[in-house]
């Protein structure tokens, strides 16, 4: 089971934001069983967008998780380079509308905004690729979009990091099953990480387990992901590298 | 000019690890005035390194800037790929040889290692793509390499932040040249987000400059980023934006 990750924005691209939101998407699709082969980052561009979404698809991903450029400003043009990528139209979602409105009246009612109708900008937002199941947002005015497109699933949510995080967990997760993957990470005490690499390759071929090394500075400590379908496999693989001599502590 | 960066570890893809490098030489690439126009993250995977590599020297940027999986650990695989990718061999650098055996000498009398030798793990670091330049790493062990590749400036940097930052701004920035690009941050103050966008549109079409806008919650302010070639240009317009009615102030 793999998936991708593509986040969208100019404020990405030229250093200005340090993109947090495929690492909090990439932990949650860890946890779920997925391996997140890659993470790409393009601008707000339709045609850098529909660029990395088809070829995103032709790698045949399980999941594929967009986040950014759902808002009404001008350069927000995510669902319309995804509707394009997928060769569907953009089309009004109803339902949408009526959030949406609701929304921005709420936003009136409570002196945020001084006009709380429905703008062209504002209006934008209502529109999806046609086919897909909006996503609420229970943070924000942009909904998010759900689609199934030839054998991919196809989740586009909004780039704020507290709207991104509730429709993640909320509408995204609960559509991926049940399945947990175990992680756990460890310090490994040694002054030779050189001595490490064998006894990890050995561990590697009698368990069916994934591990992750990062040398923390030089000397002391090595830091180890241990992945495994099951708590089990991780303890009978620490077990291992502990009988091998290896000091590990939980980190 | 357009760049990509492209990242490489499993700790950001499993989340573990939030990517702030890209960030960091996304911002330097930006002064420089570098657009760059995609980061791609991949897992320490020879395969996986070397398929994003190729995709990305197809698309012919000028500069591409690579990070992470050049330490001494097992997977520590990214020399090897990028040498595969290039169509290169692997070879061994003297000169990195000699400073590898100083370094990891000096380690062992300030007592950081028991063991000063080369062992194979330390040794793999001596390693570059045929043709590549060293480049100088003088906070940590793995030194990095400047390679130029049918058009291409490709520069391959560890992936500790504290290595990667101080060999970006000695080894990689002097050999980009000196040409300045501008960038200002702003607050607009608004109180309806879809009344900026014409008059955004017709700043784009009066003056030479790209602006990025983001909102910052609801309602009264948004974000602008504008960026020149000169500081002038940006100065018009945040004028122009002014005599339109938008409150502005810098960020």
């Amino acid at each position: 089971m793999f998936a991708e990750i593509l986040t969208i924005g100019d404020e990405i691209l030229t250093g200005h934001t340090v993109d947090s939101n495929s690492a909090f998407i990439a932990s949650r699709l860890t946890e779920r069983g997925y391996w997140v082969r890659r993470i790409t980052t393009v601008g707000d561009d339709v045609e850098e967008i529909k660029t990395a979404v088809r070829e995103i698809l032709a790698r045949k991903p399980e999941v594929l998780v967009i986040s950014g450029g759902l808002g009404p400003t001008h350069d927000d043009v995510t669902m319309l380079a995804v509707a394009e990528a997928l060769n569907r139209k953009l089309i009004l979602c109803e339902g949408c509308l009526e959030k949406l409105k609701a929304f921005y009246e709420r936003l009136h009612r409570e002196g945020y905004i001084d006009d709380p109708n429905l703008n062209e900008g504002r209006k934008k937002m209502a529109y999806l690729p046609e086919g897909a199941e909006p996503l609420e947002n229970t943070e924000g005015a942009a909904p998010g979009a759900f689609i199934e497109h030839e054998g991919v699933k196809v989740f586009v949510l909004p780039g704020m990091p507290r709207e991104m995080r509730a429709m993640l967990e909320n509408e995204v997760l609960p559509r991926l099953g049940r399945r947990k993957f175990v992680q756990r990470k460890f310090l490994a005490e040694i002054t030779d990480e050189s001595k490490l690499a064998p006894i990890l390759q050995e561990a590697l071929e009698r368990f069916n387990v994934r591990i992750h090394s990062s040398p923390k500075g030089f000397g002391k400590y090595i830091g180890l992901i241990i992945f495994a379908e099951r708590e089990k496999e991780v303890e009978r693989t620490a077990a291992f590298l502990r009988e091998r001599g290896i000091g590990l502590e939980e980190a």
